[in-house]
């Protein structure tokens, strides 16, 4: 199946899920518990997501089919959702333009989910693609802090605004993004940015940063689908070294 | 053989020590000295524990039976036991509510091993688990710190008192948890929790800590069956990957 | 082929630069968007590079030919430069004792070229192969700092002067080679003195630096052909451990 | 041939070599450059090194019997020795206490190497092993730092002294053992403790520092043949998994 960041059909969309998962799986983005989803492109009231197992581990098989209250409409018999589906759905109904949502806890965003008062700023270019910032999200205090409720999720959404990821308080990161493959590229710059400016602020060092005119040139070149598929091809590639089960894909 | 986290026969618990052994050399946790241990399910005076080699190679054939002054009971022939064996029998006498003990030396931790004034805080919501903070045990002077001794050895378990891990001044530290997956999970997440807080340190980032209740909320809801079984497999899975021998476990 | 640092041919040229390209996306200097080229051997009017791909999969059949306005002279079908093959071609133009041209973005480099203030100085005599310092160039403010134009790429070729790379501001880096080899053990050198010097300044350590004479000294005794060709057949060795591909090269 | 931490026949300390050279370059301790060496156990007035190769891919073949001015005894045709092969020639001389000898540029030593002023105090106690502190060297002003005459390699040996590693400004580390071993552990215990001592310099935080009587009791127990041997037998099953070519040794 040649790559295109716009899937046509819920197979496409499935696959990009699997390679999505994989990619961020083997980039160290997602953990045992992070996950991603996108939305269905033969039905307009539903989104596609795993059920409940380990990013890298996904196939199209575990694929299933949520409604935006975060209700299964079709699934493998016995699959589970993930806890936190909601955050998932929720952003789809506050975001008519997002096509793919992603939920984890990088280490490099850790430190500044705990710290309001720290702009994450862009230090490298292809960090400018968040260039309005992030969104901040503090869970009621008290609770272990997943988001499992249609009303903590919508104040995650309200949290993320018309940005492209939400920062959560001790917690991990919320991102949107037009298609699986620029949530991908995204998240990995968001990190990459994370942790070079973790190391100006280590250093002692005071950084230029990129202005936001700087981080949107960047985001409107690197998402054209030429640059995007290099990027897309080339973290699969890596993914595939080492993962043998996803060769035919 | 099915997981469960709570082992019935003693062949059940020698394949978690195994795995679990496996699973912390893997992830970084345990080094070529560190060791864990479990409560014999047929025995209750006894514990089991790998004869006197490094975590990343022990089999089932390697599990000796050792009792509460660390003397053995059952054992291949020319089996030797660890060193420091006294330490998991003298909390195994302390801690009842303990069936799982942890004793190694994460490069992560022993910054905070060195600096008893500094506390070792909770910014990730996984290292809330331990929501009632960390004990601190300092060696006798001169000695090279390994604890081979019972009189030593309640030392310890009297400077765990009834929390989950103690801290051992410039050497390492021991823990304590319910059964053998809970306590590899907790040992991961005090590493990447020392981790981001080590980044907040070094980046003069002044977080917001997770509190006592949200530890608590966070370790009742994930050391439930469902998550700790995902997490056990994926880290399961993630050692399988590079040995190759314990592909049938 | 037997290695000569010196390629007589177009051939010798192609596979230096497959190794070039496989050994610097092996140690994590190339990322998926960062390029090297060498002067064609038999055309003084035109440089090789490979087609717009990623570093870690380029062969010998991806190499095309330019001139140094940056033109496709020869290339298979459909093979498409990348965006700023320009600034290759701009640099042979200013340096006629530059054979080799190198561009990308390692992380340990980016808090530099966020940070015209800071001089990034030799801690490790390997370092000192800079010893001239580096040139710094911003690029035009409000852009995606990709540099496409050949004015602009003299300006960045400008900006080098008579050093052997320079900084470019929250993007990445530009260095030049007498070849090659030299190009890719610089790198390699640049990249870990970097390092180096972040911790050092991390962990407050005023350093003492190599002086420019030493700089030069370890250039001249490191840059000639035999421990050139022993670290190039070291760095060699370890990316063709994991890129299968490349065995017969 | 079963481990003996004291050789008793040359083939057993060039067995000794191989692994120990693979070991140090499979745990980072060695890159392309550096290298080790033991003393002939077949003739009191020669030692055994490889020729002029990475460690990485060191073989009993390639190793060359060389007399205590750094002349060649014995050697393959065509074999050449390493440029600073007199600075273990010149140890052993003055060290009759020695009988391997290590030389190379660890990152995390460097920042050590650069400041006279630091001390590398043990904060892990298998630091420890290095109780009497580390000499330091700085080469003449204006040189590439490499030591290839007897007399600045006597200078090397004088600043080493009774202890048992030498810091070399803006260069590296030289170190001495009482076999490969204990060379071998001592290394990484040093690479180790000083990553360690770094993370609590970055973070702020004022570590207690081991004893030099917790020291010296740390090296007279884990130099002993059994945790000696348990480590170099961890050591060498890690390198023997990424180096298929030395499953036979």
């Amino acid at each position: 199946m040649r790559f295109s960041p716009n899937s046509k059909t819920a197979l496409e969309a499935k696959v990009q899920l699997v390679l999505g998962s994989r990619i961020l799986a083997n980039e160290g983005v997602l953990d045992g518990f992070g996950h991603i989803s996108i939305r269905n492109p033969e039905n307009p009231k539903t989104f596609l997501q795993s059920r409940s197992i380990s990013a890298d581990i996904v196939t199209v098989d575990d694929i299933i089919e949520l409604d935006f209250e975060g209700n299964i409409v079709s699934a493998p018999e016995g699959a589970r959702a993930y806890w936190e589906n909601v955050l998932h759905a929720r952003i789809f109904v506050a975001r008519p333009d997002v096509n793919s949502v992603f939920h984890g806890h990088p280490a490099e965003i850790i430190p500044f989910s705990c710290a309001p008062q720290m702009k994450l700023l862009p230090v490298k270019n292809s960090g400018g693609v968040f260039y309005n910032g992030y969104g901040f999200y503090s869970s009621p205090e008290g609770s272990d802090m997943t988001v499992c409720t249609t009303e903590e999720a919508d104040n995650v959404a309200r949290a993320l605004g018309d940005k492209w990821a939400v920062l959560m308080r001790n917690h991990g990161v919320t991102a949107a993004a037009g298609n699986v493959a620029e949530m991908c590229i995204d998240m990995i710059a968001m990190v990459q940015n994370a942790a070079v400016y973790l190391e100006c602020l280590k250093a002692g060092i005071t950084p230029v940063y990129c202005t936001e005119e700087e981080g949107k040139a960047y985001r409107a070149s690197h998402h054209k689908e030429s640059p995007l598929t290099r990027s897309w091809e080339y973290y699969v590639r890596r993914a595939k070294r080492v993962m043998d089960d996803i060769a035919d894909l």
